[in-house]
């Protein structure tokens, strides 16, 4: 295991449960420190990581994606023909297919493994997206099987044969190198616009109060015809908490979400300043490639990068326009 | 109980098992015999029904949003003070706020009941978001009791009181006349914006083998500059499925569209004309009124129409705009 | 004309350079005696205008769209019989046929003439747009096409009649009352997502730069894997004016922008809080209520709202999510 | 000239109403005859084209993007060190970017053109957004303003220097190699969102009678509640003619769209699969790059996909969802 953040610690503490034993690296000391303290071997470098692993090895990289390149390009000096790399992290798919193709070459076979779950994954289990040659996943599934999280954690689809197959556990060959990482760049994708219509859904219930409040009018401002229509107090917590049983969007997010606004029903600790890291923005550019329409996935992208302040010259555009064709003054933020 | 559809039959159901009597009536009297073979009385009339119970009564109305105005005016004339009518459709709550108002005039009792569970309600509980008077609302809790999914359908939130509040066991009292139904628009919009994220995904996945088909270029068409990296030909049910556990994204819609993945994975039997039934739209309308941003929900709404090619009249005029400028000449669909 | 503001003064200006005579009143004494000196007879009190017109009469009312109705009901009071009413502002079409129907009842005509053309009108005439009865609206002739700006003011259209149609010369009866308003919204509806669109082109040419600064990699940001094709350092003012002549995006929206650019080419004047004044709202409640899928009027809208921060509760959730899940740690804003 | 296609014809047109002498290749002897017809030099191949210039020469390239590649391949074995090729196609820019460096190599320049004006740039002249070497580009200042419109074509903006800037002649050199596809690119991307800005707004014009028709109800479509305020019955034509003089929203767009509905207010000779060319996808990809919100661009490209029927297999899954929860069963078309 390379990488001991948070999703490389708990795939390590996981595999270790099942009764696989770990080598583990990390830049930073301190962290492989801490996983040693869970049983596994610590390890000072990569090369001395390497060192440890008996042939054919298989080393799990569970590393930011801009740090991907380099960790795999040091790999693949030190392993030997016949060692397998996974990469766990989100890695953009098209690296992954070169990444592969360069490994080949070196007679080292090189997996994606897409993995969901978050810092809950060393209780609930992984949900993990794999890529590459058939024989070499197939090889690993003990591996796999063990981080995943089993056919007990959801209800059987009907229909379902009596063996269950392997996404029932909560894994899946997905296909050629890339289709792991390709699954789970849709998957985050997918978990953006669901984030966003839950926030978005639970900022009207936050303003549903707004005709309360006196508004003054202005040319500027549009009157609120309805301010007898918008005069609620809504308790969001117990409202995220009611959604959670017997309703049709309950769903994992929403038992987060209920927590967290348990804990912090104002999110004061909050800026706002949502971060993405990528899968969102390549999941808008396969839309865009395959031509297929994505307005939710896309917008809920573009919300992040809106919480950022990232469309502020564009507002001011718009701003300098409204003046030169209306005379139209700017209120101060928030009118 | 008046509507004996899918939704009003599974409510009486459920309210039988624990215990209540309950009356029906449905202007179609098939669906009242159905609902008499569980065990209910059925009625002729509106004014059967309310003859066949004892005051202060209790009527649950479960009619499609349009035909509620009507089934409350009856019940008006029919009822008498000190008798509760509850509204568990998906009307507009603004009509919710009007009709209350009329029935108090009479004395009599409106509460909105927003309810959520689809036709699984039965065994699975249905989520109930109310609007209406404390009292009258307190003393309506045993039959929302008996309705909702009750506290151990999920597992509890922490930091939760030792004794479950009403929201835990899945039913809500959220505030005045039309809260419910204000809530339970919002959850449809949500509801809207987390189908469309999944049904994009989808699309995307499903269209990644764009790069395996031939294309013709033309000065009418853009070239596929990455045609290697769009040859993945995904097995859609099995990654629906693999997502149900451990991943981010896991919820019961999706267990939903795994089960009809599994039994139809080209989805052959639909045309894919969407409808909606009002709550969306209105969702959008309290973002507009409230100067709520809402991309998400709005883009998920206006999915529904283009789906039943609402947008057609537009699409024309950009052809008739690219005719105009740039001598375009439209290719045939699918291009 | 009641209202001297920056609409106000142009249009009476504009009827008096055509000869025709104006009494004026604004509740500001100043914009009356302003208006006073380029020719129009002043006014202290609705009243007095009121008295100081000849029946029948005609009252141009060009105010904020949330004082239009103590405007016309303190009119409806003043006016007589066969006197016309012509609300030019941006008021709600629902409220023009309202307000219609009640001066009806008194024998005074109600006309809406949405009106285009800002503060360059004076020079450049007003668009308008016109409702009400065919009779009332044909009388009034002389008025709109001494507002508008004539044929000359564009080339005409191929195929149009020998003789100009009043479209032609720059209004037009659009149908009974509230149709001039509802043009105008779709109007104003069509204006947010032009200004929008060019504004989030302006943005990108912004940013093309991206690339020769350096960033930093975690896992909370996506790496910039082209950095080399985000080099350029666009003279956007430059840009702005090549635009306007020859290209397909030539407009007049761009020759204000070009302008404004040219001014102050970093937009500095501006915080970036965009204001709506109702008819961007009003056009999507429309569409909603038509079906008709308006992605992009949509976007125009609510990226004004967010550029006010009305979206920071939602963006907020987000970042509790992504928290709760993953332990995902806000970066600072602008990262 | 390389390509006589409907751009190619007109520019080299325009170049020899200027006095500059043109020899033109086209795939198609065809198109090369027509060309001769106007004064052109016709060739039979690119080394013919090449043989029947004078060194150092300048070669157009007018030809699809996807045809530009093979084309630029076969120039550089044709051509000599300090001849130029200008690529006035829509290319992207990240092709430019190599194919400059690839040209360099063999000591060729490679100047990129983005060229608006569509088929009436013989008349109106062609707004030129150029990239590549300054001294180069300033070699070619005679072809570039004998194309563009020239300064009279537009009023000038306040505050222009005394001497017309080269934009204001309606070209201008954006940057290095890339930088005039670059605009050229952003350029299309705000041309798809006025237009569907445009297009959206007339869609909803045209449905502004949906109240005059009656409507059934049912549990699968929303009342429509206020049927009185939507029964316009608009002149479309006659709306695209008025807002052509005086209005804020006067383009040149809006004149050709409203010579179109002038000569067929129904549309009716269009199918409505609207096509896209390349630069709208790219625009939308820089905009994810960069982190720029660009919510209606995007919108305006995707709806051009939902027009081609791109998104039905999400429709589909959107319908299979709302079977699978709520037992729906779909509607026919335009329910």
């Amino acid at each position: 295991m390379i990488g001991a953040g948070r999703m490389g610690t708990n795939l390590a503490r996981r595999l270790m449960r099942a009764g696989h034993e770990c080598v583990v690296y990390d830049a930073d000391p301190e962290a492989v420190s801490q996983v040693e303290t869970y049983g596994a071997l610590g390890a000072a470098s990569i090369a001395d990581m390497v060192g440890k692993l008996h042939a054919p090895r298989v080393v799990w990289a569970m590393v930011p994606a801009a740090l991907t390149g380099s960790v795999v390009d040091e790999l693949a000096t030190e392993l030997t023909p016949g060692d397998v790399v996974i990469d766990g992290g989100n890695s953009y798919y098209r690296d992954t297919v070169t990444r592969a193709a360069e490994l080949a070459e070196r007679g080292i076979d090189y997996v994606d493994a897409g993995t969901s779950g978050g810092v809950f994954g060393l209780e609930r289990g992984f949900c993990l997206m794999v890529g590459g040659k058939e024989d070499v996943v197939a090889r690993l599934d003990p591996v796999f099987r063990a981080l995943a999280p089993g056919v007990d954690a959801a209800r059987r689809t009907p229909g379902s044969a009596a063996e269950p197959a392997t996404e029932e556990h909560g894994y899946l060959h997905c296909g050629p190198a890339g289709a792991g990482h390709f699954v789970k760049m849709v998957h985050n994708g997918i978990e953006y616009g669901q984030m966003a219509a839950l926030a978005e859904g639970l900022a009207i219930l936050r303003k549903a109060d707004i005709g309360v409040a006196e508004r003054e009018s202005s040319a500027e401002s549009a009157p609120l015809g309805d301010a007898e229509f918008y005069r609620y107090d809504f308790d969001i917590p117990a409202i995220a908490e009611v959604w959670r049983r017997g309703s049709v969007i309950s769903s994992w997010l929403l038992d987060l979400t209920a927590a967290a606004l348990r804990a912090d029903p104002e999110l004061a600790e909050f800026s706002g300043h949502v971060s993405d890291s990528g899968e969102g923005r390549w999941t808008v550019q396969a839309a865009v490639d395959e031509g297929v329409p994505a307005y939710v996935l896309t917008a809920a992208l573009f919300e992040r990068f809106s919480s950022r302040k990232e469309g502020d010259y564009a507002d001011k555009a718009l701003s300098a326009m409204r003046k030169a064709f209306g005379g139209h003054v700017e209120l101060p933020a928030n009118d």
